[in-house]
């Protein structure tokens, strides 16, 4: 009987993250997807649902299982604990619960799956942090890290990273045809994200250096690893102790040989790595992991969690 | 000595088209960009001269010889009366005096340079209409042209057409691997302008049917014609008939064979065409015309059209 | 059991055609995907399955139900006329076999679903054509065309039309920022085919004139079509007589209102259509088609004539 | 009187860095551009110019004074050879002779221009060592470099620097929508290059990393670089620094603040960098600098380097 599947709402849904939750969870077995809201495109038909978008405001929140907020960093935090307060279990895909005392848990589920099992409250982490975290979290379980030097990530992600909003630095004519780095010197909004994490992954602080730039392309981000090791520690260790941490994980794939390349990833909700030595260079193994900004850097790991959160098998509705 | 020059004025500057004709300035050898003006950038140094922008109401009109408002359709006309009153002569690349009765001379020097030479006031022409002109006027002139029957013409042309407005429908996200009509059974802003161009070249009206598509590309327009021609005419005789008619305007481009591509005309100020026969067609003759729509579509047309109306060399400053 | 099922093989698979259609089989539940050949790359493994491309030789043509030639035309129909010698039913993909007197069936299943429902060896129809074709029938049952004067078909492809072999022209270099017609004056290799379907649809030849251009995108296909319509007929006739002929057919869509644009189309095995009438125009409507050219294109249209030859449902496996 | 000015050729000039520096020759005051070759498309007329594609063999070397030789790796040091030996000044763009021992002097004019003005035979270089070098040479000259820990560089160039060779991994269908790093773990062929040069700076061998990646551009080149320097060194020294190093160097900007984009120096013949600290790590300055692959990287700086061989001034050509 469909009606007895648990109603889930997408706040917010109109922008690119949005609407990949809401394709994901139009085909999710066990939810009835009941609410798709947005403020610009009210009454228009949500496409691949038979619904139309509504005002956040008509969302009864009482009858929702479930509520994923997309809202913009800053307005979804008060939003997503109104839906806690009405009894929702719900994962804030924003960088408002990010931190450390917002009352959420933080959703890798590969890392920190227990946690988010027993949470009503889960915040979705930032797409570039997921491939840090992911990449990183091998190294420091198996003592590979040197984690007094710091670490480099040199980033690219393509413009639905950086949403959907009328803005003149993202338009066609600006952005075609031109590559730049932007949030330069750790000024990127994810750093403390990423300095968190690193923090709660090896117990102490970690240095590193995060430098993102922004590519001509739609979908995807790549993220370039230059990792300090500790002595005598090879590509093939990290590559082993990477290939081991996710052998049982579906939704994280790690090279036997060569490097991931956007092409491999884009439109499938895996985190997919590689690591190869550097001829002439002691101490140092390099990384590549690519993976989908807007899916497993936003919209399937949001499943990912919201099945966690709900009992369902965690992978149910992610597109594998 | 320098300062003798006259002083021209660019109103409206930090668009597309306002960037490209103060890059055509800031190297007249007869004129002195003297006033740069841009609502956002105030302040801001104006790249490839000395200048930084202005606010419009700060440029002293009364100084000003030459005024080029890049101003939007609405907002222009008035600003363009207004520096015409203070003595200055006008070249307005806004759609708001392309029409009869406006006042201005319509801007197309190789159709109406004569008008053109003894105007204070010039409306520059739309992009589209450009193409669309000075591709039929040598059928027109030479008698080629079926005028009852519908011509086609099926237009593309890169974003920079649309302006630097913050528009979410024209963001790299929403437009790279995408294309798509639009204004199309002619509802273009361009569709009047283009009727009245028509009628002026065959005193009569020319049923036309004009589809223009959004193309994930930065410039560049390419125009595809159908054209409707009286019995027993072939491309070579429109291609004869062109060739004869812009044999003497290096603005204008005739293929002895084949067509021209965008690549051949991007950051040109000229525009291209050519003409072939239809297999198993009678009485129907393909043409193609490709041109910068920045330049040829915008900018150095405007520097044509001031040229002549300031007595320089018509070519003057065009980087040909 | 596994093993009970029919075992297919695709045939030069490793260009975009190939690659899209392998990744349709590995997911078909009645057919098993037994064999992928590529020249090119022997020996490596087949993304998305547990296969390895062998070479085109090497496939056991007896123990094939059904082979898939995606090989170039020219090398292909020697290829499938062995294979269907052999026993097998055959799809072939290249131009080989599309004119009459080949022994093949036509394979555009809304059009001409019975005869292909008995046959052996059908002839996948080329890219242009199918929308083209689908996007006139309607109007030819409906006795609203206007046969005498020429239809004008105006399309634009991206690159993946044009195969994957290392070409000079289709480099990025060359095809970035870039927008050209090609095969102009109906020159085109889709030329015999579209005058072919068009005879079999109108009982008489019908004019018209295909203008293809190649676009700086990877995938889709959107065609603009002038229709000549016979006295009084409107684009609202145009429109419900398309819908009313594809109401049961799930792999074409008929748009109420507006036009597609690639963007609706791209990765969904479906033709979308749409219809308008022209300002100031009569006797002429304007119509737009867009299609994904590797879908319904090509791969997924390939299942579609697979699934009739072999009894199976016509959209099992097509991801609607 | 024209044919007083010495003559040039470019052999193998229809890849993109041939066309380019044909581009610039056509319009050099000082000399006339005599004879262009290539294989591909001999009798083809050479845009821009008069002239027409010869073949390699059919150029009179004796009556040379300037021979470009934009051949292939592998083939170029033979035919730059055999006309050094005619007695033509020669310029090598390929990567033949980049090498101590080659015979040639290594054509960097901003670090090493005496030793370029007294020579027959120059290697023009690589495009991304040209970006390295000339970021790090002040480092180095003004001791601020730690040449202890590995200098990072993380690169990303667009499509032309790769070559117009038909490579199925160059179409357009391959690159779009990708990004990818190539040539890593210090593989990639310039490193030899980029250890040679910064060896010369630093009079001892300075570890490095380098990573490539391939942008879906066409033009251009970015390269981030984590540069480690001495105990107290800050952005503002190392920035302070190169712009004291290259106040008199029109080829080179150096950001007061900020960091270049490639759209900043796509079609300039400089190279642009700027400098900025990391917030939360100390010993690391981070830099990026940005140029024309086409340009800076290959043709402008091979103009410079042939007017310093030729005795005319260094910028003479170059359209700065």
């Amino acid at each position: 009987m469909m009606n007895r599947k648990p109603k889930a709402a997408v706040i917010g849904a109109s922008g690119y993250t949005g609407q990949e939750l809401v394709r994901l969870l139009a085909r999710h077995p066990s939810l009835e997807l009941a609410w798709v809201t947005s403020e610009q495109e009210q009454g228009a038909s949500v496409g691949g649902t038979g619904l139309r978008y509504v005002e956040a405001e008509g969302v009864p929140l009482m009858e929702a299982a479930l509520v994923f907020s997309c809202l913009p960093s800053g307005a979804s935090a008060e939003w997503s604990r109104a839906a806690r307060s009405a009894g929702a279990k719900v994962v804030d895909l924003s960088g408002d619960l990010r931190t450390p005392g917002s009352g959420a848990a933080y959703g890798v589920p590969e890392l920190w799956r227990e946690e988010i099992r027993c949470q009503g409250l889960v915040a979705n982490p930032g797409c570039y942090p997921t491939g840090i975290l992911l990449t990183v979290a091998p190294l420091v379980e198996a003592g590979l890290l040197d984690g007094k030097r710091p670490l480099v990530v040199d980033a690219a992600s393509g413009v639905t990273g950086a949403g959907r909003s009328a803005r003149r630095d993202l338009l066609f004519g600006e952005v075609s045809e031109d590559y730049r780095a932007y949030g330069v010197g750790n000024e990127h909004r994810h750093v403390p994200e990423i300095r968190v994490g690193l923090r709660r992954l090896a117990g102490a602080d970690t240095p590193f250096v995060f430098t993102p730039h922004l590519l001509p392309i739609r979908r995807g981000i790549l993220e370039t690893f230059y990792l300090p090791v500790a002595d005598g520690v090879e590509a093939g260790d990290v590559r082993a102790a990477a290939a081991a941490r996710y052998a049982e994980e579906p939704t994280v794939e790690v090279y036997a040989e060569g490097l991931p390349a956007l092409r491999d990833v884009v439109s499938r909700p895996v985190a997919t790595m590689g690591f190869t030595d550097v001829r002439g260079v002691d101490g140092l193994v390099l990384g590549v992991t690519a993976f989908d900004n807007l899916l497993k850097g936003a919209a399937s790991q949001a499943l990912q969690n919201a099945n966690l959160m709900c009992g369902f098998p965690e992978l149910e509705g992610v597109p594998l």
